[in-house]
């Protein structure tokens, strides 16, 4: 499959709906390059504007990859060399396109807003194993800005468990999608 | 659904296959809570016998319910309120026993260690579905020690990805597990 993931630090809300530039969670790091490793997807887009955000991430990302954590936790060192810092979604797009040869479909994720350009997993999911291209957007903090969600070609379903409560952390959202969209077992 | 989840930090092996008692990391409380309540899990038991790590279990939990973190995110109010500290396996399935009359079927998880007792996530959700009680059993650390999944009544099928990678962080294995378990698109 031709799947990417990126992890949008800004532009994000914050509790008051306001536009905000969130901090890096090392462990949203971890965790989601883990499961991009699983699934094999292609790069982990950790994506922020913020210069001494972008240094940490790469701290993080040297530390496991060249340090001393890649002696200690090679399984890891795989899964962190998947991360890819850039500045922005345009950034990353490009170096999908480059890759690629053409310009991956974007799928915003979100909780809550429904917008009209929604799309099923199932259909996400057949769509990449035409090998399509694409990258599916996590915001961070309280989620997505309108104008990435406006931007994307498509909204991916909002992940429903039993009744109306779905307030995962971006964490557990990315391991739930990825597994529909790209595990063994439908 | 009678399904209930245990995150087991005593005993699990350490690094080196030692047997340990971990720390409680809060964030696996906080992502592993919101994911029980949405998928409508009874219970979270979290499971340690020491009782500075239950004491700050208890903490974590009084804060989000009563404490500020009650009136400043009533959402995560109502998934930490699922969490139930107790110092042993046979406290938590003891506690299911009274609750729901029956004893509960103890479903191990395990990355590697691959047992006689193995279940798909197929078979145990249709357990599931026929109104069985089970408790789910999550390690910590680099998992459950061999007498815990010795004693379970079934061990999970491993979660499998694209390949043979499968290193997910506890939070991780729990949100796919539980969606694939209880989630409304199977």
């Amino acid at each position: 499959m031709r799947l990417y993931i990126g992890l949008i630090h800004y532009p994000v809300y914050n509790k008051n709906e306001e536009v905000i530039a969130s901090a890096i969670t090392t462990l949203d790091l971890h965790d989601m390059a883990r499961v991009a490793k699983t699934y094999e997807v292609r790069q982990f887009f950790v994506i922020t504007p913020l210069e001494d955000q972008q240094e940490l991430a790469q701290r993080v990302q040297r530390h496991w990859t060249e340090g001393y954590g890649a002696t200690y936790n090679p399984l890891r060192k795989e899964a962190i060399e998947l991360v890819s810092v850039v500045s922005s979604l345009s950034e990353a797009r490009s170096e999908i396109e480059e890759r690629e040869g053409e310009p991956p479909l974007c799928v915003a994720t979100d909780a809550a807003r429904q917008q009209g350009r929604g799309i099923s997993w199932k259909a996400l999911r057949d769509l990449l194993e035409q090998e399509k291209t694409a990258i599916l957007l996590f915001g961070t903090a309280w989620g997505l800005h309108k104008t990435v969600i406006e931007g994307a070609d498509y909204v991916l379903e909002p992940i429903w468990g039993k009744r109306d409560y779905n307030h995962l952390s971006v964490r557990s959202a990315a391991a739930i999608l990825l597994d529909r969209l790209a595990g063994r077992n439908p």
